[in-house]
């Protein structure tokens, strides 16, 4: 009787024991993005990499995504995550640079790596330490979040054949490629989403960039400005997942790796997503509005735009040490595997087209 | 006392219930690799996904690994796992052409698909249905397993600027490219690696391929025969993970997806992690020894490549349903992202290398 007596006690504490520490294990997480409710593929990326979190911890990690409609601050994202008002966030490196320019070269930079090419960097190149090395003085760990590929040059509503017929325009481009054209002469300017294509339509603006056709074909930009100018300025533009620094350290060795290998997948899954989505799309608006014309910059162009950009850079780069480290990482890694893109993909496309 | 004697009893039962749930929730696989220890990055694709596995599961999904000089079977790892010897197994699926010919087009095809593109055609284009459908017959499940990117034509000792310098030059090139080089007048044979630095060394062959630089570089061959031809024939070799039906069907919910993730990461990574190893290898390579002379083969042995290529596939289809479905959706998918390929990479790639 008293052994059982004893059993029960021991038992009734094993059995709250582990009720409790079900009840720890139970984690629930809030993501803010800095899009709206659906914006394929970021936003697929996002409940693509909860799902994974989800059914991989049996559903005890558990992440909430709020849009920006909920949350009401696209970018205001990452003082939410360094606060720790939310957990982690989705969205892209390049919009930091006015609170910290070591954070720009994280996403894709002018004239650099295409995409396989920035992933080896990261995950092989030492890309990886320094982005954390960018962001550990906000507390915050960023990830890779999804890449957009090859982005085009934008929609042109006439010709450009010269300097001179850029000279003036009034085009939508935001961020780093915006500066490198407004010294080439460009009027660069930035308008809501909503009012692009009536702008562009009425010549409010002469020109815009987007992403490339998978995104692009919902705008219909392509039904008022004909010519569609190939890319230099977003060769494989990386999204990130940012992570509030204390709240992973939380985590156990489990969920670390479950939100580690969901964000990495969901990363990747997004590159092919978007280049199925980009293949499909211009398929349809090239059937449909047969007088669209694929347009690369002619050389006097596309040298001016180089130079303005390494102008550019060397001007960021002046005593910022950190940013210095970086765009040199990025540059010699590019010069290394680009030798390897050419003898491969490159050689192997130009008889195969 | 009673209740307690009978929350005593209650406690036990369910003490002993969890116990004995935990000891069922441990699942141990086996997987068997075509590969011996270590062949980079092959087998860091396997380990990295059992690595990731043990992880995400807590140490409740743990899978061992046997290299091929443990099972002794390299090409007997498609029926061990169908018979169930083997949980699952990492290989080519292009090895079980003479078992199967429907499973031939799910590594590479000659003048096929890039890796973004092979990779879209899998997850967005119909490509994993399709490859279940091959598999079906045999209760096996083939998954994605890693990309060596494109692969090298070879390494020959004299350069070729005819077909009439391929006509009886005597190379090591396996499988369907080997059928189709046959066809060209090259003696095609088989050689243990172990045996084929020597044999191209000694003049006993003419030509061998490989890989790509990043897993040529170990080989030497870079030492005995200075003309390194681009590719053609394997524009991105997948290898797959096949697992076993029955088995796969076993595990819990939150197992199936663990697998799941984990496989499509490391194959995703592995061809991250050879995009890597060739860019800094073929930079050893290159500086070490100067006289290596990358080529493309002259076009009328393009030409006639991609004849006999086209020829061989038509017999190989004839009366067989589903290999004539699989390389139509294939060429179809090819066709149409291919197009987003040169708007996007290759342009970029174009006035940037």
């Amino acid at each position: 009787m008293k052994i059982l007596k004893v059993l029960g006690t021991f038992a009734l504490a094993a059995v709250l024991a582990i009720s409790a520490n079900a009840a720890e294990k139970k984690v629930k997480w809030k993501l803010a993005m800095t899009w709206g409710q659906t914006l394929s593929p970021f936003t697929d990326a996002v409940h693509g990499m909860a799902d994974m979190v989800n059914k991989m911890s049996g559903g005890d990690f558990v992440i909430t995504i709020d849009a920006a409609n909920k949350h009401k601050a696209p970018f205001g994202v990452f003082d939410m995550v360094k606060l720790g008002q939310y957990d982690m966030a989705h969205s892209a490196s390049y919009y930091w640079k006015g609170k910290d320019i070591n954070t720009l070269p994280f996403t894709t930079m002018p004239f650099g790596m295409t995409a396989p090419e920035q992933y080896a960097w990261f995950y092989y190149g030492g890309g990886m330490e320094l982005m954390q090395e960018a962001y550990a003085p906000h507390g915050i760990l960023a990830f890779p979040g999804g890449n957009t590929g090859n982005q085009m040059g934008g929609w042109f509503r006439k010709e450009i054949n010269s300097l001179e017929d850029l000279k003036g325009l009034k085009m939508r481009i935001p961020g780093f490629a915006g500066e490198v054209l407004a010294k080439l002469g460009l009027t660069v300017t930035n308008i809501a989403p909503g009012e692009l294509y009536t702008s562009l339509e009425r010549g409010t603006i002469d020109a815009l960039e987007w992403v490339g056709p998978g995104m692009d074909i919902k705008m219909g930009f392509h039904k008022v400005a004909p010519y569609y100018y190939t890319g230099w300025h977003e060769p494989a533009t990386e999204l990130q997942f940012m992570v509030n620094q204390k709240n992973f350290d939380k985590l156990s060795d489990r969920n670390k790796e479950i939100l580690r290998v969901a964000m990495r997948t969901a990363a990747y899954d997004m590159y092919i997503q978007n280049y199925h989505m980009s293949g499909d799309a211009w398929a349809t608006m090239a059937t449909e509005y047969p007088n669209i014309k694929i347009k690369t910059f002619p050389k006097e162009v596309m040298d001016a735009m180089k130079k303005a950009n390494e102008d550019l850079l060397s001007d960021y780069a002046k005593d910022k040490p950190l940013l210095k480290k970086v765009l040199d990482s990025q540059k010699a890694y590019m010069l290394k595997s680009r030798v390897w893109t050419q003898m491969s993909d490159y050689l192997y496309l130009k008889d195969n087209l």
